[in-house]
């Protein structure tokens, strides 16, 4: 705690470890915290980190490989045998960081590394673990808790605790079961140290108690441990039997990944991607778009160019292409963000007319505005004639409104029929505004000039 | 938990309450977890919610009110007397929430509800906890912990921590102080569940712990939680002396309000708005960005004017336009939320030239595409001569290449600043691109067709 990791610690660390200085490094790092040496792992090179890593004890080596970055670990296990990786790492890890690890290596290595696990019951509920979806609540799951049976007294129950609990780092909930393992409910730690010792567990234990079921989406966990404040949640089978329980730092992660991944669609990118991203894993989930836009756009072109007969009249209507397109793009993504994260935060209810009839309010009242200003600008800045600028803000008001509302339309559509809201924030979006936003400008134009 | 909450289940509820009948609607919640009773509000009037608020147990209720939104929150608290608020209402709750419902009244009912407050040692934490800033680390800690200082025995510590947790929902984490209450480290209810009543709490500590001090940033507890996987941080003043607990919960609040705060003004939002917030509210948080998005695009239409002596000789320059600018806006997007991100998340290191590097090759990957693409599009679909074709992909080749390097140029620069980052990935990037494209675009076209 009292360590600062500054330029000149990594420097002399470096420096120790090229010296192979064992003693040195070991008191360098023996008061940090995993999670920062797995910070310092990005300044050392790939033969620098092992020693390291041979170096520490196994438990905390195993705590450091759960905190580099996913492609820091695969690279880093990609050096160890399948011995290696089962006896040094997976032994020492809960069974949910276990199944993690085991998922990132490959098909063969995976079914290596599980024969060479020694422990029988680590094995057995990593393979029992391994069975369920990634994004599910049983991919999330650990199998570490402490449960008790409902017809134990509670001095009983203490001592099994206590038996249960020597492999855990923490125990913050003591689950009650009845004979058939199913859940009924919880006992508090803090209960059990102010409760007599002849009472019955069934007298004293919690039955409100929140669940979810194994095949449960993670954004749902999150949901439940969010709404309910809770530390951790347990998991149930089909049977309601206790096969697992979840913390909340893994729901943590699966939070702002969610929001990451609404907010990298809105920009038009797809996968979870970060910058140290390899340039094909990054066209991947960019191009895909940027495709779409073009394809959009292309039509947009097509559009303006068949309204190209008022281009000897009213060239300035082409000057201002952009504009009407911008500004549909911009009001149509303010529109569908509101909407996609109120549905992400369940609070979209009501009536859709309703909410179309105030996007439309809004839109009017915003467009009125910037359309005063830019007649304006037009006449002073310009001098555009009069016909020609109340035309163009004219339909810029038109377009902006409309813009608003398939803004508001299409997420609440997509959702309606299953499909991930996020994906209309973009590209898609400003696209399909571009497209209609033209069309109709040109379509007003024509109306009131007659070309 | 077993009780679900359907509409017809809505129906009776409203019908008995509109009955007034206590004890049927009593027995119809009594298995509903606050936060769900919360979330059936929305479907309530605020005369039957009254009704239900006044029914239910006033520990209950004030859990209810926790869980509203805090606009519903706000309206509801209008309607009781500071007297009932200071009674019923704050003296239920754990001091971090007080301070947040305190925090939400107009500042004279503030002083009157304190005043009414009978437990004055609660009142003098209220107090106490007013005067931290609400986004940091003291206006997020509540004073509800249990402490035992080092000198004692096991066995005192377990009888001090019994008297200290009766008023305490849930205990985690046993601190440990020396008796200039010094925070010196932790002792886990396990330890001391499996620990012989005669050792010495000195001897069974864990000094090695995670803390925050009072003035760090929301935010910043908000990593420290995170990185370290814990499930509440300690918080400590100047002196070192623990003034209060964080817990996990509180700052899963701060992460997804990041999160979406970044969102929103990815879209050209700012503040943290909703759908259902007024029309006034939505307006002020909007218009300003369509204001500069409209003066960024007025801009780009001066820019394509400038180059209207090209219109006779090769119209379709003109119909590209809003194609130049949507691809020059959606790869700046794209650049600019990635490094956003990045910088979110704390993983943009190492030198901005290389990253610009690695951008530009991106970009002129994705473009290359893009634009073989389109030159067969132009030729087979448009029929656009190939001199002008190749010249407008050219120019868009040059136009995304430059639009990325801006995109990801930008918020570093802002971020090394100390401005937000986040503000430079909606309008702003997409109206600088625009006016940047245009210029570009056409600088290109002159050059190559000599207009």
């Amino acid at each position: 705690m009292e360590v600062k990791i500054t330029k000149e610690f990594i420097e002399i660390l470096v420096e120790r470890i090229n010296e192979q200085n064992a003693k040195e490094v070991k008191e360098m790092l023996q008061d940090l915290h995993p999670a920062d040496i797995a910070e310092l792992f990005d300044e050392l090179s790939t033969k620098e980190q092992s020693f390291v890593i041979d170096l520490l004890d196994n438990e905390i080596s195993a705590d450091i490989l759960l905190e580099l970055e996913e492609d820091d670990r695969k690279k880093f296990l990609k050096t160890l045998t399948a011995k290696e990786i089962a006896e040094d790492v997976i032994t020492e890890m809960d069974t949910d960081d276990a199944v993690d690890v085991i998922n990132e290596l490959s098909e063969e290595k995976k079914d290596e590394v599980i024969a060479q696990l020694e422990d029988q019951e680590h094995a057995k509920e990593i393979v029992d673990l391994l069975r369920y979806d990634e994004e599910t609540a049983g991919g999330l799951m650990g199998k570490e808790l402490v449960k008790v049976n409902k017809d134990w007294s509670v001095i009983t129950a203490v001592k099994q605790m206590r038996k249960q609990a020597e492999d855990l780092e923490e125990v913050f909930s003591i689950y009650v079961v009845d004979e058939d393992d199913k859940l009924l409910g919880t006992l508090s730690l803090k209960r059990l140290l102010t409760t007599s010792a002849n009472a019955k567990v069934a007298d004293v234990y919690n039955e409100k108690i929140q669940y979810v079921k194994t095949y449960a989406k993670d954004a749902e966990v999150a949901k439940v441990i969010e709404k309910y404040d809770l530390y951790e949640v347990p998991v149930v089978d089909e049977l309601m039997r206790l096969v697992g329980v979840i913390t909340v730092d893994d729901v943590i992660d699966v939070i702002r990944e969610d929001a990451e991944e609404n907010y990298q669609l809105a920009a038009g990118i797809t996968q979870n991607v970060d910058s140290d991203d390899s340039i094909w894993k990054l066209t991947k989930a960019r191009l895909p778009w940027l495709l779409l836009a073009l394809v959009g756009s292309f039509i947009a072109v097509n559009v303006s160019q068949s309204f190209s007969d008022a281009m000897n009249l009213f060239p300035q209507l082409f000057f201002f292409t952009p504009l009407v397109a911008a500004m549909a793009g911009n009001v149509g993504v303010q529109s569908s963000a509101i909407i996609v994260q109120g549905l992400a935060n369940n609070n979209i209810t009501g009536s859709i007319w309703k909410r179309l009839g105030k996007e439309m309010l809004l839109a009017m009242l915003n467009s009125v505005v910037l359309a005063m200003l830019l007649l304006l600008a037009t006449h002073f800045i310009m001098s555009t004639s009069y016909e020609i600028s109340s035309t163009i803000v004219l339909a810029l008001v038109i377009v902006m409104i409309l813009a608003s509302l398939i803004g508001t339309f299409i997420p609440i559509m997509l959702h309606k029929y299953g499909v991930d809201p996020a994906i209309a924030t973009g590209p898609f979006i400003t696209t399909s505004n571009d497209i209609f936003g033209l069309l109709i400008y040109f379509s007003i134009a024509k109306m009131i000039l007659g070309f």
